[in-house]
């Protein structure tokens, strides 16, 4: 079916395809070329394309997060100041050759939060004065031993010093707080006893490193704690407050979007509400919240926060935050299913349920100003005891609901109230299946409020270790101009007592005891080493 | 009441105190001594106990992973190996002063795994070259400018590559991949060129920090791969079956333990028992896992897996089993409550739980078997079948309580049947608030099963990723002599099939549509950038 055809001196071949369109096949030189430069254009264009994007996203995070971009600037200047003993001839011939190390050190040890560079400093200073001194000593001692036993002496010394070490850096207790001075104590200690064995100024090379080591700290952590220091603990601290924001806003945002009408349900279901999503955070921050933790140790006081911050503190208030988060997870599952509970249960217990949330989330809010202010608070208590106030309610529409909907009793079969039954919809015959979505529910905000209390609790705790103060009384005034906190406190006496003739005490009693959520947290944290 | 006298030339104070006894005070010197001593015993004393504790936690942890050990010893070889260039004299002479740089690189670039390790080296020497040959220009051009621009022109590109290069480790993309790469580069150039402005012998010293990062990261790489080699791909893979494992445990744990005789639980109450607190795990690994799929994609084919082993799919099944956990975590707090549900609900439903978290571990099981032998499975299919098998018996369970238990209902009332009232215990009258517990375990464990079909999702397209063949007919023969594994695909379809007589098949794709769980997977994944 092809046949060739002489075109001006060029062999052309045209295949005829049966639909009759004609393809002309171009020389193969040309084709060549012209893949090559289709080829060429297409990776010049990926290439800056990429470039393109990198730096579009380069920009994206310096805008949304200036500390990264003021942290760059500081290394940059850091360097800048240390390469000044280069230039400046007295420095440099001060320092010697070794200036070098100086630079390294700033490199090295520069990091973006305080904490974690002090960390750095502290451990690379005393690495090196520790490794230099025991160096010092095995080299004596290989000096002694005459020149067939030095290397074997030497070698020894390395190789047991270096694996023990590196070892030890697997022991959690030194890896959160020592892992690097571990390194710097096997590669100070290598570097001297090895070249000890060559360069006979030993001394020398010992004091020029601790010398530079001792400027390139200094210089660091002058510069990082100077300009705009960026604190670990203050970061920690910021984290914690957001993430209690964000598990407020989450709790809203499920709630609400279960108990709305069903009609706006359908126009907002294309993407769940980023608000809804929060908690995820939440679960998510675990590794995070512990090296700030362990850096924020190192710092010294700082803005509000003194120098024995109970740091490890957060670390709890974390781990029952992602208690909470866990039922939140499973509360929003539950209400993105497509099965819904009938509407009269639903209309039922939403006023119960929402109550509750909205009691949940304002207890975690007074916890945020609680944290945000460093101050106790006068309300906590009494938001608490409205909390569990509104658990019993919830529990009474619980008991109550049996009665009217799901069947009558025993005692109403024995007298059948007509009446009564004309509000249950005929259609719906209810059965425990239908019940369950809003069993679950019911349930998970219970739980929920159970584990708010366990943050609340270890907040409390932090209250206690970082001796926050009563917060003024033209506070709480200005919030509720007629009531005094002594007042809120009798309000809060009177929760606490009114809802007993209503509830029976034995099942509120048996609530608080459904939940053990310090039993969990504690267990949390007993999986932490 | 006190007086003194003379005795053998002390002065002795006595203290008559009212109950007759006599207090002898000795002199304020031996008393320093005294109290010094015990001070110095203490401090010694417990000086050593910490020692002692250490060493014994170090020794435990060697025992439970010899591992760690091999890698000091690796460690410790490689540097005893590199210092060799010091003691030979011909090697010395050829690398010069700078061997000391190798011994640096050894100490810095050997990792615990092959992957960090050759992750390590591959930056270290990507970043000395690039950034080698960019300080050399640079140097090249200040040169050029006389002698007042040449300091100016280093300080300023220092100040900018610096500042810019620190601020590109905080992009996500460089931050997992070449961090360590990004601070050889800096330290590098600033190295080159700032020393450039004094050393004359510039080309000298890029040669030789170049030659001797060469030396010893091949030694890293030669020593990290033959001995012992430790993978961070096999690493991430046991992690994850251990955890698969786990999760199977906690399940059939915490259902054991809700449905098993009262009287024995109170035996054995005193602690949550280990296995079921397996789940802990799945929930606090998702640190590691993302450290370990991040090396493990720098690793050659090693073992059972190649090269482009899909490591990325990992983390989403690790991201599947901790929403798997999240339901486990909600379910252990709702067994561990202290309200109970009702005897004869329990009787009830105790069957098709233990039925259905039965066949959940299954599942779980099975995935487990897939990923150690690294074969499709012909029976996952048939388990998961079984699995909503079972959760449609529960559903159908829960659709019969109503009539024997809760209450009778309209159509019951109508025709009152004395004798199936017989059944109900008279001193329970039920209500929601009786029900609620069981409700949510119910509940839990039927979303449970729908995470784990999530888990087998994303196993399933692992093995289509990393092209698992299926299981030998042999394999499958020897664990069930009866069955081929044609006639488990049989089975399979009837088990597909049969039950849709019994069960509502609208009721099931609710259900089945009730658990997002893809989203929700996809969700999690989502929260990473």
């Amino acid at each position: 079916m092809a046949n060739a055809k002489q075109v001006s001196g060029k062999l052309e071949w045209r295949i005829n395809v049966p639909d009759g369109t004609s393809n002309v096949i171009v020389p193969e030189s040309d084709q060549l070329v012209n893949k090559a430069w289709l080829w060429l254009k297409g990776l010049l264009c990926g290439l800056v394309l990429k470039i393109w994007r990198f730096l579009y996203k380069a920009w994206n995070l310096g805008v949304a997060e200036p500390k990264k971009v003021i942290h760059g600037v500081k290394v940059g200047l850091s360097l800048l100041l240390v390469s000044f003993f280069y230039y400046m001839r007295p420095l440099y011939e001060g320092v010697g050759g070794n200036a070098m190390w100086a630079v390294m050190t700033v490199v090295v040890v520069f990091e973006s939060t305080v904490g974690a560079t002090l960390c750095k400093c502290i451990n690379r200073a005393t690495g090196t004065f520790l490794a230099g001194s025991l160096a010092l000593g095995v080299q004596w001692i290989a000096n002694k031993s005459g020149e067939t036993f030095e290397p074997i002496i030497i070698g020894i010394s390395v190789f047991l010093l270096a694996s023990a070490t590196t070892f030890s850096r697997f022991i959690p207790s030194v890896k959160t707080r020592f892992d690097y001075g571990a390194m710097i104590f096997i590669l100070t200690f290598s570097l001297v006893t090895v070249s000890g064995y060559r360069v006979d100024r030993l001394f020398e090379l010992a004091y020029q490193r601790l010398s530079t080591v001792a400027i390139g700290t200094s210089l660091c952590i002058f510069i990082t704690m100077v300009f705009c220091p960026i604190w670990a603990g203050s970061g920690l601290h910021d984290l914690i407050v957001c993430n209690l924001e964000k598990l407020a806003d989450s709790l809203d945002g499920c709630v609400g979007e279960c108990f709305k009408d069903n009609k706006t349900k359908f126009g907002t279901e294309e993407g769940p509400s980023k608000r809804m999503q929060g908690y995820k955070c939440v679960l998510n921050s675990k590794a995070t919240e512990e090296v700030m933790a362990n850096f924020a140790r190192w710092e010294p006081a700082h803005g509000r926060f003194n120098f024995r911050h109970p740091w490890k503190q957060y670390l709890k208030i974390g781990a029952s935050m992602r208690n909470c988060a866990y039922c939140i997870e499973a509360l929003n599952s539950c209400i993105n299913s497509e099965i819904q509970a009938p509407d009269y249960l639903k209309k039922h217990l939403s006023d119960v349920c929402m109550l509750l949330s909205t009691n949940s989330s304002e207890v975690l809010k007074e916890l945020v100003i609680i944290m945000k202010t460093l101050t106790k608070s006068s309300k906590i208590e009494l938001l608490i005891g409205e909390m569990n106030f509104a658990v019993q309610k919830l529990q009474d529409s619980l008991n109550s609901v049996p009665n009217s909907f799901i069947g009558p009793t025993v005692s109403t079969l024995q007298a059948p109230n007509e009446a009564n039954r004309e509000t249950i919809p005929k259609t719906a015959i209810p059965s425990l299946m239908d019940v369950f979505p809003m069993a679950s529910l019911v349930y998970l905000l219970i739980q929920i409020a159970a584990r708010i209390e366990g943050i609340a609790d270890a907040v409390d705790q932090l209250a206690g270790l970082a001796e926050f103060k009563l917060a003024k009384d033209e506070n709480s005034k200005q919030k509720k101009p007629t009531n005094k906190s002594t007042s809120d406190k009798q309000d809060h006496e009177a929760m606490k007592t009114s809802p007993k003739p209503i509830v029976d005490p034995l099942i509120f009693s048996k609530w608080n005891s459904f939940f053990p959520v310090e039993e969990v947290v504690s267990d949390l944290e007993g999986t932490r080493t």
